[in-house]
C-alpha cells in the first residue's frame, strides 16, 4: 500500500483533471513546439499563477500506451498493474469488460485448405476494408450467441482488427487468461489451438477453440477473410477503485471508448453523452459538476493530429481548448490540473518518451514562475518533473484531502 | 543497507545541520511567502554561493508530522521507521525513552460507575485545563512508581494529554508494544482491558491493567479527570545510530523536548543548557563546536508562527535568524545546511507537505544559481527537487566523508 492510501481523509473539495492526449511536443516550427506556437491567452494567465512542471509517465525513455499513461495519471503504478492486449483492444472497442470476462484481440487471416487443414496464407486478410470487416464481424457475432453457456461478444475494429469478449457465468480466478495464441506468426503454417498454461485457463482455452472452429465455417466460403487468429488472452486487472483508494467519487468525460474503458477500470463513473466536441464535453461537466468529487475530462484530438504529424492541426486544438478554459474555470474547481498521458510530438509521428507539461492550479500553490504552459517553461516550475503516478498524491494534497503522516 | 552507509569514511570535518522548523511558506502578501518577505541580507549572501534546492521529506503531497520529518532528515527513510505515537508523545514532554521500555498515551476521562463498572460518559475529560492535569499527573507519579518491578513514569501534556512510561528492567524484544488500546472510542462504553496481541506483550499488557486501576483508584474522587485511557502502545524504534551508520559524533542543541527526543533516538547526543533563544543556542553550539562532528540545531519558532497562521511573527523569526548568521558562520563549518523538517505555511496553520528550501554550503558547491534562500529562488538551485532522506548523502559527500563507489 502507498502511503497516500493511509492517509486519506473525506474532504468536499473537487479535482478536475483535464488529460490533453499526447499534449507534449519537440519544436515543428522556428524552433518552437506545438505548444509553443499555439496562441493561448488564458493557458499563459493560469500558468503564471499555477504549479507547473513535468512528469514522465512509466520511466525515462519510456514511451507509455494508452493504458500505462492514464493509470498512472490516475494514480496507480503502471509497471505493477499492466493492462492485456486483449482487455485494451475490447475497451478501445466499446466493449464493457468485467471480472467475468477473458478478452482477446483477432485478426482476419486467409488460410488455403490443405488436406483439409487450414494453412495460413496471409494473417491479415489483406487488411481487409473496415466496411467488410463490419459485415463479417456482424455475421459472426449474430450466429454466435454463446459457446457451453459462455456468452461471446464480439466488436469490429479497424481493417483486419476485432476484439473477443468471452464472458464467463461467474467471476474468473486470477491466470485463467494464460491460454496461448493461435496466431502461428508466419505463413504457411497451421494456425495453432489455443491452450491452457493453467488448470483455470483450460476451460477458457476449449471454448475460444471451439469459437476459432465455428468461425472458420462461418467465414468458410469468404474469398479473404476466411479464418480467424487470436492473440492476447486477457482478463481485466485487479484494481482497487479510486473511492476505496482516495473516497473520492470520480467521473469520466471522454468521447473514445479506450478512454472510457480506462477509467471504467479505476471504478470510475463513465458519462454517456451526446456529441463529441470540447464543447459538448464542457457541457456535460457543468452538467453533472454537484454529482462527483473528481473528474477526467479527456481531450483526444490533440493525440490524433500528432500521429498525424499535422502540427498545425495540434496547434489549432490547443487553441480551442484554450478557448474554452474561461468556461472551465467558471466552475471554480478547488483543484485543476492541465497535462496529458504521455507527449506526441507531431515530430515524431506517434507517443514518445518526452516529460509531460503539467499545471495544478489550486489556492495552495507558490506560482509565479512559469509565463506560458509548455515544455520549456514548465521545466521553470515548483514541480519539476515527476513520475506521473505521483500527480494524484498533489492533486489529493492540494485539495486537503490527505492528512498528516505521523506525528 | 543503503549505498551511503557503505562509502563512509573518517575525517575530520564538521557539518552543521540548521533546521528552521516548518520554514516552507506560500504567498501570504503581494503574492510573497515568508522567506521573501523577510529581510535577510546574511542569508541572501549565502543562498548565492552555495548549493540551493528543495526536498520533499516523506512523498509527494504527503505532509509530514515532526517525527518522520526530522529522519528524513538525518538519514533515515521515514517510511522504513516509523514512531509509535506513544513514544513520540513521551519524547514531546520530556521523558527518555529507552529500549527497555513501552511508552503510551493517555487521556484523562469521565466516566460514570453504574453497577461498580465504570462507563465513558467523557473522553477527554471536558479538556481539563493544563493546570489540573499538572495537579494529577503528579499525584499518579507520586503515588504509583512501580509495579510489579516495572517501573512506571508519567509526563502532563496539554490539557487532558499525559504521557505514560513503563521501563522493564531488560530491553523488551520486538513486539512487546502490541497492546490494544483501553479508549472504547465512544461514549456510553465500558473502558477496555489493555490485551496483548503476542505473548512477549501480554506481560505489557498485565502491567497496564493494573497501573489503570491504580489510577483509577486515586482519581475516584475527581469530579471530571476520574479515569484514564490508553493508545498508542509502543516501543522506541531500532535505529542505528548515526555513529554506527556514517562514523560521526552527533549532538542536539535543541529546545523542545519532541526534537531532542527524535535525536536521542538516532544516537545524538543531547545538550543541556540555560535558556532557550536562538542566540543561546549558538551561544552552546560555539561551546561544544571542537567536541562534535555534527551539530543539529533546531529552531522551533518558525513552525510555531506558522502554525497559528501568524507570518507577519514568522518573518521576523527569519529575520532574527538572518541577523546570528554570521555568529554561526564564524565557526567556519565545512559543510552548513539550511533547512526545515517541512514547510508550515501561515496561509494552511500547519504543516503541509510543500517542498522546503534548502541550502547546503561548503567549498564544494557551484553556487551561483540562486539570490535568495526563497522557495523560488531554491527551485533554480543545483539541487534539484530531493527525497529529504537524501540530504545526509549530500552532506557526508560534502564533508569529504564519502569515498568512492566502486573501481
Amino acid at each position: 500500500m502507498e502511503v497516500v492510501d493511509r492517509v486519506v481523509q473525506a474532504g468536499r473539495s473537487k479535482i478536475l483533471l483535464v488529460v490533453l492526449d499526447g499534449i507534449g511536443g519537440l519544436p515543428v516550427k522556428d524552433g518552437r513546439t506545438e505548444l509553443e506556437l499555439a496562441k493561448t491567452p488564458n493557458l499563459d494567465r493560469l500558468a503564471r499563477v499555477s504549479a507547473t512542471g513535468l512528469h514522465i509517465p512509466v520511466d525515462y525513455g519510456i514511451t507509455p500506451g494508452s493504458g500505462p499513461g492514464h493509470l498512472a495519471l490516475f494514480g496507480y503504478d503502471p509497471l505493477d498493474h499492466q493492462i492485456g492486449r486483449g482487455v485494451l483492444e475490447a475497451l478501445g472497442l466499446g466493449l464493457e469488460v468485467r471480472d467475468t470476462d477473458v478478452a482477446v484481440r483477432g485478426n482476419y487471416a486467409t488460410v488455403d485448405y490443405r488436406n483439409g487443414k487450414p494453412i495460413v496464407v496471409d494473417r491479415r486478410a489483406g487488411r481487409i476494408p473496415t466496411e467488410e470487416n463490419r459485415r463479417l464481424t456482424k455475421k459472426i457475432g449474430d450466429e454466435i450467441k454463446s459457446i457451453d453457456g459462455v456468452e461471446v461478444m464480439v466488436a469490429p475494429g479497424m481493417e483486419h482488427r476485432i476484439a473477443v469478449l468471452f464472458r464467463f457465468p461467474e467471476p474468473l480466478p486470477e491466470g485463467s487468461d494464460r491460454v496461448t495464441d493461435t496466431d502461428p506468426q508466419a505463413v504457411g503454417r497451421e494456425p495453432l489451438d489455443p491452450s491452457g498454461l493453467t488448470p483455470q485457463a483450460e476451460r477458457v482455452a476449449r471454448v475460444a477453440k471451439e469459437f476459432v472452429n465455428r468461425v472458420a465455417k462461418i467465414l468458410r466460403e469468404e474469398e479473404r477473410a476466411n479464418f480467424l487468429l487470436l492473440r492476447g488472452f486477457s482478463q481485466k486487472p485487479k484494481l482497487k477503485t479510486m473511492y476505496e483508494r482516495f473516497g473520492i467519487r470520480s467521473c469520466c468525460i471522454a468521447v473514445y471508448p479506450m478512454y472510457r474503458g480506462l477509467a471504467s477500470l479505476v471504478g470510475m463513473e463513465v458519462i454517456d453523452f451526446e456529441g463529441s466536441s470540447i464543447e459538448d464535453q464542457i457541457r456535460v461537466l457543468k452538467k453533472v459538476w454537484e454529482d462527483y468529487d473528481f473528474f477526467f475530462l479527456h481531450i483526444k484530438k490533440t493525440d490524433s493530429y500528432g500521429e498525424d504529424g499535422n502540427w498545425e492541426a495540434k496547434v489549432r486544438v490547443i487553441e480551442e481548448f484554450d478557448r474554452l478554459l474561461p468556461e472551465i474555470l467558471e466552475l471554480k474547481p478547488d483543484v485543476l490540473a492541465i497535462t496529458g498521458d504521455h507527449s506526441t510530438p507531431s515530430l515524431l509521428k506517434g507517443h514518445s518518451w518526452h516529460p509531460v507539461p503539467l499545471l495544478i492550479y489550486s489556492n495552495y500553490v507558490l506560482g509565479g514562475t512559469s509565463s506560458r504552459f509548455t515544455e520549456r517553461e514548465c521545466l521553470k516550475g515548483e514541480i519539476g518533473i515527476i513520475p506521473a503516478k505521483k500527480i494524484m498524491n498533489l492533486l489529493l494534497a492540494n485539495a486537503l484531502r490527505l492528512k498528516k503522516f505521523g506525528a
